[in-house]
């Protein structure tokens, strides 16, 4: 059960409004890297949750903070759009900055929501919730959550970098310190969950001798002219897991040419098919 | 630039047709789990690699890799479908399996691909390319390729309790293999890239004295009562990245209730909100 | 900002698990008339809200209660989930009950969730934000929300009909409640805006003389045979925004066929376009 | 089944071609508020109506009306287009107008369909049929109709703002006109119903007795601080539908912790959520 | 300007309802190959058609018959819904054909749309607008035309042979007629345009002269081992076009390794890759 | 299985990096008429063909080849995406072109790939696989991909208008040839299946007597007015697959006025309908 008390968690300042900032900023709102995407990801991990409750609370806890976060920037949208022009002007051809601006923005931020923030990507494009990751399996979600969270502060220093008003560089220097943390966090749930040894590889609970161990610890090569592939530590020593050792060379295939049998008669194919 | 030798990297062999289990295997292909997903999730970061050209050759080396692996679930699916019936006879009232098998399967795998694979989950929707997660940077870039073998092998390892065919069950262990090698490939990448301390946080390049460093490792705690988020690793100790010291508690509002101007005459509000 | 007390707001509890009746109650998580959709939308509303914050404080307050009813749900569909199989038995030709189970399920719920709750829809089709109406306009986003919830009690009532679980049914009671409390109190939001008449036509403050009012309150006619269309309250009397009469008879073309210019040379057209 | 007489149901002129315009009508023909959507909603919604047919008849007609205003729309669009260049000149630094443009239109209006109207809204995003509400439902349809124009009507309202080209405002004085009627329009079609107290709670089939009547009329309070929610119409008085009278308070968790069951052996989790 | 005379352009009986052939019956609305992306499709193109008007008109009555279409269909959705269970009885365990026909449907036919037809497919995916392929192009216009109606024929033979219902065969027998004719006048149309000599290839306005000829009639190999591609009436003998004649061989990279720039400072990148 | 060498098919340079036309170009990787599509759906109509298994062959040898061509595409958006300011200078008010390039761009081409390609189109909007068109039926197949080949030619060739940069133009000279001889590989591979005599109407493997052939040649009009539709090679003559003769003249609804029956009570319905 959640509770609001109407204000926001970090001072959100913008001195001069900038509409084309308002579209950068809805990446951080709807995009794949966004708030939405950490709120609703963590919420549905912590209702899925099996095994130790303390996951559960863990990740309801910042569920409820990345509400926060969605509700300001949705604020830093509305005032970034306040300066922003609603109509082409007669004399467009002769300023054209007014043309790049209305141009430049994403017009459903003026003609769909009357200058406010929308669900949406930097580009108009909505967000979509098959991307919220809740696998069943909590250290595959952990995982998840440290790829959003790094994925997430990539995008705020991008953001950063794009804007010089102070109140916005403001606002998105909290959110990066918050990114620090949860990228933090979640790889700390990791190592409670037993770290690279232990919960690796996701999931932990299928005994490998059903899988083909040949080629568990097998860096293949599909180089056209059967050449090795590129070296690195993923091709020598000790894998990552500590369960087996890497080794690395070129492939082959191993199966055959597939065929399928004819079409059926009344299966919509062509006579030649049958 | 691709070449194809028209075989598959391992054998597909289906001893009894099942038109369900078809249905299960398009999540890996489709799904957002699935083999589509990192063939062009690996291509596309390949695309994008700046600096060392060695994770350019590895990611371009592994997507070749999981197209075959593509090739290898559709054979399976078409192998899978051709016991499925066509029509819903008669006797379906007499007969309920029949009409259990026309109502389990994705309908689409008949009538609109005549009894072949799609690029579709196991409920029938269509893969979005908005899941192939390429930001450019590097080490962002396989922590979500470790979310997708975990994941994926999550995936694989459920197909493989489902079946009892053992050419379904021998193609899924190798597959499974596969992911292993897989997630310890790209936890290989990050170790090259300087493992925690080095990689993290992502992005390593901003500089953190610009991120408001009081809330860099405070685990806030967002409980209605005030009281203090569960604890664990994640509330206390040196934090991962080895640039910090998590601290715990709970949180208040710091920001204001916000307030945005009133409706701009001909934005298309009421009267009442100019 | 928002907090959480880790507990549900109305008790959840499943006498008999019924997979089948989890994959309905998808339907009122991720549907177009589900709760993501509800909450998503008030947050929104309240965000971009402009004018009297009174009506920012409602939709946020309730934006609150309906996070909490996704989380009800999500939690019914895990319960609900746990009776399901994991596996197509060998005994399944002859167990077509078995058999039904697994087909009838959306798959996405055991094999990408581990049978848990996604944010999709009945039949696995993930929530797109693109059904989060904001406009912008008070009166227009408060009929909005009769929409939401009228459409939320009508799916509340049909789960409630199709289920026989005593702890399922309580649930419903009280969110079909709520669904009742809820249309009422954006209705009386609509009263407090001015009602009928001074709150339409939406927007309000569009001046009505720079409309083509000889077209306002007509009821035109597209009967192929140029008979009058069907009669009602809508073909006669004062209008409801009472600043008009109906009128109704058949309509006819008043406009050009269209004609556009000929194809640019380079525009890609056939020759013959040009 | 319908015919078609080649022309325009309103003449449609474009003095000054204006690409950004072009991109700008696009919201009314693809947007979740434009003529797409309420032709498509209005023919699923007849062709799904059970009960008096009067209601059938009144939504086909209307239907035809709309498919009407896509074909003006889509010509306003090709009028608009015509202007736009199709090349990035040489001279785009020297002529920034040029460059603004270019990057100003949905390329996809000029590289996808050359220099035409597409079902995309005014960010390039396609319509998606998941908006079409069809409740089975009279009194929801209904509702969802008057939401349906109140937000189109905004639209309409915002793209005359737009806009000085004296055609151009003079087919939106039409369509805007044709807003209101509708809304009028599905408004009378609520009174047949019987108005608010007699449609209210939608669905009116559903006996009241039946859901947790303690809730029907209650606002609830979610601020953390547990003071009451915000006062209004909907607080007090006597409920909208006539059924009951509001009351208001704050409310607390009336549920329990959700804990759900460990996962299942073989369910793909980790060993210790087992 | 479209009119209706609100009857079915064939009649549409059903004699046994069968809520599995409902939901086949979805495809044929809201698929791919369905009757809503012809209706649209032959609509925009219509309105976006430059050059003879004579391709206007076709395309515009042909989008008339088409929406007809959809209506029959969204009829015999609803007929064959009419005996579909509302709820799960009690007796499921003892019944296993109530539970595979609930098992078995689209739920949104029955939670969304109260039994009615929905503009989604087979398996519940709803249509998404950006298959109306409307080029500016009209030979690829009437090419994606025939395309459209073999797949749409292709699907009504399907359906037809999953039917025993006589009213249900009837209404196929003349969808499946309508598709031939469609297929032969979408042909026609290209045999007025030139036929594949003239026609082809498409574009037939752009110069050959400025692309590499070289290529132009060369079927290249892309097999692993360096063997010529499979010989066909591709590889040799004059080019349907008429414009040249097929050649054979592999062929081999002509480009070079690629290399980007190192990240730029302050993109968001890992420090090592700038 | 798949290979690859590392390098392109053919060079890709970029004289002049233009950021405006890296995000045209998008359009060529995740459009609907662009790389992924083709390299997928050959793909997949390979994994599910039946028959000849020259068609396999045939087709993936193709599917190698595009998965090349997607390569090149993403290495020229990359290229282009060099030039681009990833901040908004404080200068811009002054500086129109650089808003407008900012403006301009796919922001996430910028915010989520830090300058790199993405499986989107030239307005951010992701690739959807439902596109992938992969019937079964070997000469739907061909058809489709003929369109496919029609529509990604014209987009080449508006690309090759739209800029003066030689390594760009170059570029688009090759993928201009290829798709020539792509629509006539395919053309002849329909050739190869008889031609419109024997292959149409698509499936031919419908027994005709099964359809209603009073309507398989006839052009009907859909006229308001009972006009006879417009005259061409559609409405006299041989049709196209030799098999009728087309006939033309108006139509009239030969179906009944449809009726549903009452809605069932406990459907959600209001009681009026019951």
């Amino acid at each position: 059960m959640f509770f609001t008390d109407g204000k926001l968690q970090y001072p959100v300042r913008v001195e001069t409004p900038d509409p084309l900032f308002a579209r950068a900023l809805q990446q951080a709102i709807g995009g794949v890297e966004g708030e939405i995407r950490v709120a609703m990801q963590y919420f549905f991990q912590a209702c899925g949750a099996r095994g130790n409750t303390k996951f559960r609370d863990l990740l309801m806890n910042t569920a409820a903070e990345e509400l926060g976060h969605i509700e300001m920037l949705a604020t830093a949208v509305a005032l970034n759009l306040e300066g922003a022009p609603l109509s082409i002007r007669e004399e467009v051809a002769g300023d054209p900055v007014g043309g790049a601006v209305l141009g430049g923005i994403n017009l459903k931020n003026l003609l769909s929501s009357g200058l406010a923030a929308m669900p949406v990507d930097s580009d108009g494009v909505p967000f979509d919730m098959s991307h919220i990751y809740a696998s069943g399996n909590i250290a595959a979600d952990m995982t998840a959550n440290v790829t959003a969270e790094a994925t997430g502060r990539v995008l705020a220093v991008r953001l950063y970098g794009m804007t010089n008003d102070p109140g916005m560089k403001d606002m998105l220097s909290f959110l990066i310190a918050r990114d620090t943390m949860h990228q933090n966090q979640w790889l700390a749930a990791l190592e409670e969950l037993g770290g690279h040894e232990k919960a690796f590889p996701i999931p932990n609970s299928f005994p490998q001798d059903q899988e083909q161990q040949e080629f568990s610890y097998a860096f293949l090569g599909f180089q056209q002219d059967g050449s090795d592939p590129i070296a690195g530590r993923w091709s020598q020593g000790q894998s990552i897991d500590g369960k087996g050792s890497f080794k690395a060379g070129p492939t082959m295939a191993m199966g055959q040419k597939p065929t399928l049998a004819p079409a059926k008669p009344n299966s919509g194919a062509q006579s030649e098919q049958m």
